[in-house]
């Protein structure tokens, strides 16, 4: 249960990190399509292990096969299904953990729930799931690119207590991947790096806060009442692993201000539209994008995996300890980036042909009648 | 679109602030659970209007009528209609509205995504809308006390810099009910009181933190991917009206620690019940509860509409002013508390009745038939 | 669970035959839809008891009342929720049968599957559930007449043995609604009436077919596989209460054909449009519509509940016999054809949306994006 | 979109049948259930082409691989994703059809929704689309027999009008499986396959009807209103390719009948259980299963690509005769046969988890508490 996401655009993962392989089907995509193999595998090489120093150093080339959905460079309007092997697979490293539990992570819940797990690797909690909603998002980012020019533009705004300065009207994908930690702010990546090698080598791990820019929304996406879209972008966003919490634009922060404070007041621009001065809304008013930027941030925690011994239980409940093995990111923001940004442009791309079916699908016809 | 909620719990609610009513539909509700309509009305009665001085004067009993699915005081297992009528509209109020959008209000966007909409209130952005989620809450809370003895104790943690000292294994509703502003250290709660009286008086208002504690959840709820407790919880609570931010455990704050001061060591208890001694995971880890409690915060900010004169525009685009009449919460946070506790209710009873079709079915038919 | 049909155009029904109601809420309808109350009143009449001397004498005006989503005459594109207060109810004509079973009747299975069941009248089995369905049914046949000038027009074919000659590309609703038993043809409607009549007089009841034509449905309504618009007209036509059978197009008779008398070979029209010679597809080729007339069949058998002495048990499994009180249809097709039409208007509604939100979405935001 | 099915137990296939391959997941799978792959290959040979001299020729072993959710031999609550490689795809036998649209299949309307299709071959509209319904059907089966000792076993009961006789209660898999034509009435089956095989030669197709009988199936398995179990199942009958209706129980037939000699009395046999003593209801009566055998039946066309020569029109409207190349079955009843058993048990399983999930839950809850 619960491996689908999406109403019109629906998105299914499947894949654990040491089985066959990981991958998704995507159903409800536009047909005519132009897609190229290369756009989809950009992304996943954003998130892929194995990409620097300061990722895991896992092996996988994560190349990605289209085996459904696609005809002569275009979408059939049917199931696109996408599939990548585990190549550089190492049971051998997750023996230990076979019988003792990572504190943190998902070991022990899942035999809870299961009652069985596949120790082989963090099977269905580990971050090669995101493999199917980054490839996913790069379909979803085309249509909304193509069709309504909205840019996602994800970045390492945090690493512990190191905060980059980043200007959310012009920051582009380009300066996001000018350097390795994916931080548009060269300067505090370049400590951000430092740091993060520094507890990589003392085997501890680091957490931070991705911030994500959404530019050129139409209005009048999401819904009133549980849709709302900043509901949706929650869920995807904190249905990522590691994430601990969500913010809209003013977030936690702007409860600390009055409403006059608060309040983004309206004006009308030199091409007639009705704007905002300000943006603490973050793009989204009583659910639905007004039009300004959409703006958010997600809180990940310290990766759970670590080599520092640790306290610990084994499956039946003996105490011990245990320092990890395997290769496992120091710290997972990095490659939060386009996982954060896969999930945002998803969520936008379902609720653009939500749009369209309900509220659109009538103007269109009355228009084409009238033809 | 997007009025319904959950999977085997589901709830859908409709009404506007002004029309004939607001209410729920709660399909797929255990049949034989006991039913008494006070239980729902005392939920109903903590989140209505004009309850306290506080709180917007607006005067609406709310009282609920149960329309369908259930017989002689108990639940059919068919659907059930709750239905409050709208009493104390006055349109007159909103008269000013009907051409000036309020300023981080819902009006603009509404207008951009349906060309109409009920100016005569706050039409299905009012907070009208989650007497339907309280009344299915109510519901959900029985449940989950009655077969799992979980218990939801949600307060008000903060108001503007005011923040509540609170412990979250012991807290309970007396104690939150115990004042007006819902928030269970005393002494913070009269000097919020007293900020939320002169910001009212000033035409202004404040935003807040709610912090809400789940104790007794059974370990196994929710699910690896897209429908992660966490991810469900978030969703949930961000559909609340007002809400910027949501987080679980550690939250943001957490993001600062390095892993091993993060992770949360396992033990065994006296009972020989796998523990953790920390629980900055906040009672879920990897999407699935493991028997911690379940805590979690959201942002709600300032309330939107306020007497004071701001700037802002027509719906065709001429700049005016605004000084909203109506009757309106100076601070949702009061009001917002059941709401929040409503919503964690019903994303646990979904996961709870999901975890059972899946993975206790067949252990219980296995059951049934070695009897 | 299962009270809600439609992904775009949703319809979540609810309430008992002896409770506080009926009704409905829609969820998904297109938003500045003109609506007027006698619309759907017009419907529900044709589908109420004691409209004529054939249908049970149950005494209900089933006047409904819109709570929602409706605003100075037009849809807001918000939840529509419609109400039915049921007035004539005579639950003491129910005493016996809550302690015996009606035979072919769903008492037994609602007791087996809940444990408790409304006894007083059908619950939620009753044929009064169909009133939200209805309700739904004139919202969808308003949406797809104005914008698609889509006719849906269903009648009465077959009752026992009687069967009438029907024209599928003339028939209009004043034909069907001529007489009493909904037979366009009106010879045969007679020798239905007495025949009717007759059952009636000795306590026993009839079966029948139902017949349905869609004309003028767009072109590429439906999807290839498990939401086939066949596959969505069957499911609705089958949660009709008393239906037993469904067929598209030439259905049962058409599998003693072979493949070269089947086939439905092509041809240009006039007009340049590609048209089939015959229509033994029904109108749905692949699962999508094709764009000639949609013509489906309906089973249902007689009504259960007689007045006829029958072998039965009670609750506690004691053999018994039972004679029926209450107000039963003798035949349930008359009252069947308006409740037929109204799945097939929610089912292509609901593709209709759904084949915008897909297919037409990209093409109508690059032609805006021209304009 | 349409491309799932199932709520609990829940199913998305994928693939053309022409590209890389075609598949399944499934999502939902309760764990720790015992997985072979040869029950799962079991099944898929028997849908597999090429299997006797009366179905089509094309070669291929339909060989599947599981690629997640089992480890080592057992389900472990994630999606399972199957997948099998197309091997004999010959796209040049298809190229006429790319410009010319064979009469009663889906080429044109494809065209007409999508305005692109794989026509190489029957695209998404192919039989091969069912290899992810079959496999998944062998795990539904799986659970049903293993934990409800449900049988399901379908066969073909008439082809044109050649009608076989077979006895529900006792017919099995062994005897519908002991010919080609899987017809367990071994004097018809020879007829039948004489035939088909008449047919073939001269470039012709038959159609017929698939019965299907579900037993032991658990009291209670449905839903009251649009989830009927007779719903759900003519749904996911009416999903399959070239299927033109849907009966259960007495279908059609019973509607000659009045309620007096249709209605199902009841009894209480000797282990005290409640039966009917006939069952035209065909074990499903408002809804929800009765504990008696489920019996319905398909209407499968007469395969819609042939040999022989017949009129029809081009992409652009010209008018063409085209005799199809390609390798087709004559008559699809045989291969319908498991595809049938495979939506059968799909769409018990799901109910039986959803009965489990809404209705036996808490009864679960209350009995471990006892203990």
């Amino acid at each position: 249960m619960g491996n689908t996401f999406g109403h019109l655009f629906r998105v299914t993962t499947f894949g654990e990190s040491h089985g066959g392989g990981v991958g998704v089907i995507i159903d409800g995509c536009p047909p005519q399509l132009e897609i190229d193999v290369a756009e989809i595998q950009y992304e996943l090489d954003r998130r892929r292990p194995g990409q620097s120093k300061i990722t895991t150093p896992r092996k996988e080339t994560d190349i990605c096969e289209i085996l459904s959905g696609v005809f002569e460079g275009q979408t059939l309007g049917t199931p696109m299904m996408i599939l990548v092997r585990n190549k550089d697979a190492r049971p051998q490293d997750y023996q230990e953990m076979a019988s003792k539990y990572r504190p943190s992570h998902a070991d022990a819940t899942y035999d809870a729930k299961y009652g069985i797990r596949n120790w082989q690797g963090g099977g269905r909690s580990s971050a090669r799931e995101t493999i199917g909603r980054v490839a996913a998002g790069a379909i979803a980012k085309k249509i909304l690119k193509q069709y309504s020019g909205v840019e996602i533009v994800g970045y390492v705004k945090r690493i512990k207590n190191l905060e980059a300065i980043v200007d959310l009207e012009t920051v582009t994908i380009e300066q996001v991947e000018s350097n390795i930690v994916r931080c548009p702010d060269t300067e505090c990546a370049d400590r951000m790096i430092e740091l993060v090698e520094q507890i990589r080598d003392v085997g501890d791990s680091l957490g931070g806060v991705v911030e994500c820019v959404a530019r050129n929304v139409p209005k009048g996406l999401g819904s009133p009442v549980f849709d709302k879209l900043e509901a949706d972008l929650a869920k995807g966003v904190m249905s990522l692993p590691a994430s601990k919490g969500f913010e809209i634009g003013s977030g936690f922060a702007g409860t600390t201000l009055t409403g006059s404070e608060h309040n983004d007041e309206f004006y009308t621009d030199e091409q007639g539209e009705i704007r905002t001065v300000t943006n603490r809304s973050g793009g989204v008013q009583g659910g639905i994008s007004n039009g300004e930027n959409i703006v958010l941030r997600a809180a990940f925690k310290p990766t759970a995996t670590i080599r520092k011994e640790q306290r610990t239980v084994s499956r039946v409940g003996e105490e011990t300890l245990l320092a990890a093995k395997g290769r496992h990111d120091p710290c997972v923001l990095p490659r939060a980036v386009p996982m954060v940004e896969a999930m945002v442009a998803i969520v936008l791309c379902d609720h653009l042909l939500r749009h369209h079916g309900q509220c659109e699908s009538l103007k269109y016809m009355a228009l084409r009648a009238r033809e």
